[in-house]
Order: structure tokens, then C-alpha cells, then sequence
């Protein structure tokens, strides 16, 4: 386990230059902070030789993987400097005054919107880069005007301190105030973050478990404040009939593919798959598992905890192992169970925990009707995915079932690969998120960190720019 | 006390129709969602009257601030219902897909907004129309497609069943699914559907104490869900130097008027008056106070809340009492009060508690300056104000310290009158609002009770009709 770095007294430094810092960046324009987010990621391109170096050492992703990484979380980090070049009146509404305006004159109105305040950042294991110090969580932040305090992440703190060395002195030399970004580390520093009165918001990646008992501080605060958690999700996957018989080929192919891809370790993972009995999905997507493959896991910690929960799954009467994978080490082969839909409705919420790691369960049904049974289970799930033909009975209401439980609805293709852009949305109604109403991906992102301030009747030269006419 | 006429099976029941009518309330078109929005407005119309009388006789406010409160109370249903008509593609973001996007090629994804679900709402005492049972909370989740159980409140609980059962024969006669909307009443029941886990929304208008332990059981469920909660403020105002001199007398009179309207009682009443000591404004505001003016509170519980507060503040050896009310019954006259800026920041907590009633407090400065430590002492607000000239030194510096602190910000107007379009912010950090990002009058209101969901690489044939092409 790498040493706790950041002091007491470090976390206070940190705090008492994002609070100055807080109005003067609340004060840069659109344009300045584009222009601080496209420095950080020419840093990041700059330097993605040593970057991936060190994170080659500190995580068992490998380098092609990380190189990936680097640039998904670079384009990212241009995504919202242009976002904030382009659209530059979101959230502007100007009423003006109406004497006429029922049921008394209306004065003049204009609404835009305003920085949160200071963010508290929780960085992901599973992404040093686009879910860590300037991954997606900082990058909406930064954008929106606050500052962003960043807990890393245990598995990549020598990473995450040179990013976030990069990326302070990128920020600075854009000449957005000092106190923009800080990096700390350590558990119980992390949660005396999140109680602190300066900090106004709190964006987390991680496990349920973990996150819903920093929610339960920021929750519990004298002045309670926003939590963005992305907690856990299973992400089922309901297969018909027709489809089956169709497609078969494609979708176990497909599957194989997908529950495996990163080692299993993607929270959009499909952990849970109901296919039609008479397809034989089980011996089919094990047909497709690459003979002898493995992969390390991102640490010993997640290894352990994957290992005992296949323990635990193949130890149950009602799971059948259908491949059974090894773990030596931090390195595991692909796990495949089986149970019948009528075992799994006994016990949605046993069969159904969320493991990282190279496994999933595919569910047997004999009526394609029992699936509409199989979705009201889930309560909330990052995605929920169809494959399906267009005409199959069973579409329409599966997907209706489906829209108050996921955030992402997905036609014959896969949850993982999660794109980053305006339509996205990534979360869900809890536990897949601690607050249903927002995405931690895409750039509706910045929506979390925005508040809206009405003017009233304010002269022109007052008013905010994006408020004048 | 009225007495609880909600049994638990009544609750029970209201709770299960609900449920049903979720999914089917879910499907209605925008267009029958307004058609039943227009009859509840209409239903109010049509028995103005009546629903004044009962009005009447259970509080304190007066037919013509009833009869003009049931006005306002319909159109803010037909703006609704106007949104739903004229806004079809609000939050629909719809992205081709694009092989070229970057680091990955990008799947169709499109984003519209599907309801968040069951809304238990908590109507205020001192709006029996506008913020009760078929208030804004209401008619912006009904727009939403949200059914609604509401929670009276004990101070109009008659006039609260007989419009629920109004609206709900409205409702019903436009064909939205029974179960749309149910009134219960009784504190127990009330906690009951908090923690209900079938419901997934609270909105609630009301003190600090009772929002805050609602906010803490719906913070605390196994599936915690978003809590609005508009709470408590004092609403400062901040007149410079120049203003009182030049505008002296249109300030102190309409403070007068504003402090004491609707007996002080609104939550955007002026509490706390910032103004220059050689302006004398504690004589000139007496000045404008009607010799002999009195009004009914709203019941026994606010006037005896309204003595403690008047009795504690005047005991206090910081504080001078200019013009000494009388509280008789639930009957008050205004009580204005005055302190120096020096003992206000030495006790900021103490002396700027929210009290229901007219009062209103005059902090006296001697140097302008000193208007900026003044408004970093407030923390979470509705509203703030300045009586200003537009070229005053203090008003930047003034406006950037409360823009982060407070929802609205009015200039030379005051906070009472809160004008229901789509501009307008009702709303601010914690304690005036338990959601930072939202308002709880207006068009807007109606974004606390949708939630996004993506369709990724769907039929067109299978899409909700606003992600059609």
C-alpha cells in the first residue's frame, strides 16, 4: 500500500486556496477557463510517454490500454472548452418586464447560471485518467467555475500527483487563479473533506458500499450539499426469442466479448443476461471465451473481493458453472454461471450484486413474458440493454419497464464503451447514482455544478454579461 | 386542532393508486397532461367562491388575498400547461451516430426526459392555494407526468380535501389515470410516505425545523430520494448611502409596505435592512407605518411564535425597539427594530433568525464599505437586495458577495411578489433551500421532476415520439 502523503495541514492549504480562489474564478470568462482546460490536455498529450509509464507501474491496465485512456480523457477535457466557446448562453432566460403579466406586472427577470462552489472530487480505481484527477468529474467542474479539490485514488497516487502537478502548472500559465485544482490523497482526509463547510458539492466514482457512506456525510452536514456518486450497476441484458434464434451468433460472440472486455471491470459490465432456454446461450458464449485467456486484475484488493464472490456463486444450488475461471494472484480467466429465471426472481438481490471482475450470470427463461417480470426487479441500473428485433411483442413494454429503472436504454449493442458527448447519460436512479437527475459523463455533466441566479431590474451594467441584451 | 381524518389504510390506498397510475401517467401525451391541468384551473375558477368561503373560515388571510391567491393559483396551472404545449423537444438531445468521433466511434444516442416518479408534497401553511394542494409543486410534477400525493396542511385542511376531490374529478374528466393526485393529511402519515419506498420525490414549503427533519428520513432511506425542500430566509437588503439620500423616501415607504405585507408572513419578507446611520431610516420607516395597523396571523401557533421571537429580540440589550407592537390574540401591529452593524456581525445567528410576522430589523452602518461584511455573514438565501444608485463603488463588489449566496438578487424592488415565468429563481443555498440547482415557482420547477434517459442505437419505430426524426 502506498504511504499517505497528504498531511493534515496540506488539506487545510488546499481548502484555503480553493475558497480564494473561488470568486476569482467564478469571475474568469468562458473563454479563459477553455482556454486552462486545453492546456491541461496538451499536458496530458505531452507528457502521455511518462504518464503512462508511471501508471503502467502502479495498475495492471497496461500500456495500450492507458495510452487509450490518454486520449479519451484529453479529448474530453477539449470537449468542454468547447462547449464553453460555443454555447455560450445555456441556461440564460430573460422575462422582460410585462405590466400586462397576470396575476401582477411582471418585473425584468434574467436567470443565468452561477458556480456551485467548491467541488470535492473522488477519482476511480478502475480509470487513472478519465475518471481520476482531471477526468470527466474535473473537467465539468472546472468548466462550470469551481474549484476542484481532488481525493485521489490509492491504486494510482504517484499518477495522480503528476497529473496534478501538469495540470496546476497548465491552469496557472492559463492564468486561472491559484487554488484551482489540488490533489490529496488518504482515506480519512477524504472524509473530512467532505464535511468541510468550504466544500459545496461532491463528485464520486466507486463502489456503492463506499459511496453511499460519504453521501451519508454530506447528507448529514449542518449545511447538506450535493453528492454525485456513481455507484454500482449489474446492467442487465434481456435477450428474446427471435432474437436468439436470429442473432444468436452475433450476441454470444458479442457477450464473450463484453463481460470480459478491461477484465470485467467496466461499471457498465452486463453481469446479468436472460436468454431463452432453447438458445443454450450458457455453452454457446463459452464457445466464444478465448481459450486460456487472463487478465490482471487492477489490484489485490478487487482480486480478493472477485474471488470470493465466485466463491460464493458457485457454492449456491441454484448457480450452475458452466466455465470455471482461476485466480492466481491478481490474475483471473473468465467465470461463466447459469441460474433459472425462477431462482433468480427468488433472489434477485443475491444473484444479483455487482462484481468487478471477469464474470457474468446468464439467466434462463422458457416464456419470453417472464422478462417483463425479470426487469421489475432491477430498481436502478446505469443501462439496460435490448437485443431484440424490431417487431418482437415483447419491445415495447419491455423498454417501459425498463425507462424508470435505467439511465441508458441500448438496442443490439453493449453497455460498455461509454461515448463522451451531449446525448450521453451516465447514471441512473440509485444505487446505480445517488442523484437520478444527472450524468457523470457527456457534457450535460457541468449541469451538476451550475446553479441558477435570477437578476431583477437590474441596470444593463450590472447585470452578468450573458445577461445583457 | 383540526382533527386527522387520513387513516393509514387511506394512506395505503392513495399509495398503491399512485403506483398504478405511475406507469400509465408516464405515457400520457403532453397534450392530455395540459388538457388536465387547464380543468383543475378551471375547476378553481369555477368555484372561486365556495373555495374562498372555506378559505375564509379556516384562516386568517381575507377574501380579496384569497380570491386573489386562487387567481394566481389557476394560471400558474395554465403556464403549465402552456410549457407542455408550446416547449415539445425541452431536454431532447439527440446525437447520430458518427464514426469519426473521437477516441471511439459514437453510437445514435438520444436523450429525452421521462418522470421521475411518485411526488409527496407538503403544502404551506401560509398559501393555502399557490403552494398547497394544486399549487406550483403539484402542477409542475403533474406536467411533468408525475402523480402526486399531497400532505395538507393542518391549518386549511377542509378547504385541502375539497379541492383535491375538485381537481381530482378534473383530472379524471380529461382522462388521466385515477390515482393522479390524493390528499392525506395528518405530521405521522406524512413522515409515513417520506420513507414509503414506493415514492421518489419530496416537495416541501415550510420552516427550517420541519424541512430539515423530512430532508434527514429522505436522505436516510435504503433509496434515498431528492428532497426540495424551500425552507427558511430573512431576505437582507442593502441600501447605500447614496440611495437613502436621493431615494430616501420611496425606500423607508415601501419597506414599510413590504415587511407588513400579508402580515409579514411571506418567506420573502425583508427581514433584515442594512442602512446608512446619518439616514435615520428607523424614524423614517416608523413614519410610514399606518397609525393602528393590525392583522390576524395565520393561527395561534405563528402568533405565539411571532411573541417569543418579538419578546426575546427586544430583551435584548443590542437591540432598540422603535415602534413596539402589540400581539393580542393571533391580531398583531408591526414591531420595528434596530441594531448597529458591529453587534449584528458579532452575532449574526442570534439576530437574523427568520420570524414569521411583521417585523423587520434596521442594522445601522456608518461606513458603506462595511455593507460587504454585512453580506458575507448570510449564507443561504432567497433573495437579496440593494437600493442603489447604478454607479455606487459598493455595487459590484456587493452584487459578486451575494450572487453566491443568494437565489434572486433585486435592485430597487423588493423580494415580496414573486412572479410566476419562466425566468424566475426561487430558490437558494442551504437553509432557504434544501436544493441549491432548483426553484420551487416558475416554469423551472418543473426540471425537479424529470430525469434523463438515453436511447442508444434504437428503431426509430421504438423510440418515444420526441427522439423520432
Amino acid at each position: 500500500m502506498p504511504t499517505l502523503t497528504t498531511q493534515s495541514s496540506d488539506l487545510e492549504s488546499a481548502l484555503i486556496a480553493a475558497h480564494r480562489a473561488e470568486a476569482l474564478l467564478a469571475r474568469t470568462s468562458r473563454a479563459a477557463r477553455a482556454a486552462g482546460l486545453r492546456a491541461v490536455a496538451t499536458a496530458l498529450r505531452d507528457h502521455r510517454d511518462e504518464l503512462v509509464t508511471i501508471a503502467d507501474e502502479e495498475t495492471a491496465l497496461g500500456r495500450s490500454r492507458l495510452e487509450s485512456e490518454v486520449g479519451r480523457t484529453a479529448f474530453q477535457l477539449d470537449l468542454f472548452a468547447q462547449l464553453l466557446e460555443t454555447d455560450t448562453t445555456v441556461g440564460v432566460v430573460i422575462d422582460l418586464a410585462d405590466p400586462e403579466w397576470p396575476p401582477a406586472p411582471r418585473p425584468d427577470l434574467r436567470r443565468h447560471l452561477s458556480p456551485i462552489g467548491i467541488v470535492a472530487m473522488f477519482s476511480a480505481s478502475n480509470f487513472p485518467f478519465a475518471f481520476s484527477v482531471v477526468g470527466g468529474d474535473t473537467a465539468s467542474a472546472l468548466a462550470a467555475g469551481c474549484p476542484v479539490i481532488v481525493k485521489a485514488h490509492s491504486g494510482h497516487l504517484r499518477l495522480s500527483h503528476r497529473i496534478g502537478g501538469l495540470a496546476r502548472s497548465a491552469l496557472d500559465a492559463s492564468g486561472l487563479p491559484e487554488g484551482t485544482l489540488a490533489v490529496i490523497d488518504g482515506r480519512e482526509n477524504g472524509r473530512v473533506l467532505v464535511i468541510d463547510d468550504r466544500v459545496d458539492a461532491v463528485a464520486f466514482t466507486g463502489s456503492t458500499e463506499g459511496g453511499r457512506a460519504l453521501f451519508d456525510l454530506a447528507a448529514g452536514r449542518p449545511r447538506p450539499i450535493p453528492f454525485y456518486g456513481e455507484l454500482g450497476s449489474v446492467n442487465p441484458v434481456f435477450v428474446t426469442q427471435r432474437a436468439a434464434s436470429e442473432e444468436g451468433d452475433r450476441i454470444w460472440r458479442e457477450l464473450a466479448s463484453s463481460f470480459t472486455l478491461g477484465a470485467g471491470q467496466f461499471c457498465t459490465k452486463p453481469g446479468i443476461v436472460f436468454a431463452p432456454r432453447d438458445a443454450d446461450a450458457p455453452a454457446a458464449v463459452a464457445s466464444h471465451l478465448a481459450e486460456g485467456a487472463s487478465w490482471p486484475l487492477l489490484d489485490s484488493r478487487i482480486a480478493s473481493g472477485f474471488a470470493d464472490r465466485i466463491e460464493e456463486m458457485t457454492a449456491r444450488a441454484d448457480v450452475d458453472t458452466i466455465v470455471e475461471g482461476k485466480i492466481e494472484g491478481i490474475v483471473a480467466s473468465p467465470t461463466l454461471l447459469r441460474t433459472d429465471l425462477d431462482d433468480y426472481i427468488a433472489d434477485p438481490a443475491g444473484l444479483g450484486e455487482e462484481t468487478f471482475g471477469p464474470t457474468t450470470l446468464v439467466v434462463e427463461y422458457d416464456e419470453e413474458q417472464e422478462l417483463l417480470q425479470a426487469a421489475e426487479q432491477f430498481v436502478g441500473e446505469l443501462t439496460g440493454t435490448l437485443q431484440a428485433q424490431p417487431d418482437d411483442h415483447i419491445a415495447p413494454p419491455l423498454i417501459e419497464v425498463l425507462e424508470s429503472r435505467v439511465g441508458r436504454l441500448i438496442w443490439n449493442q453493449w453497455p460498455t464503451g461509454v461515448s463522451v458527448t451531449a446525448a450521453m447519460q451516465h447514471g441512473g436512479p440509485y444505487p446505480s447514482s445517488t442523484s437520478v437527475r444527472d450524468t457523470s459523463v457527456g457534457t450535460a455533466a457541468i449541469d451538476r455544478f451550475l446553479r441558477p441566479v435570477t437578476y431583477q431590474n437590474f441596470p444593463e451594467s450590472l447585470l452578468p454579461e450573458p445577461l445583457r441584451r
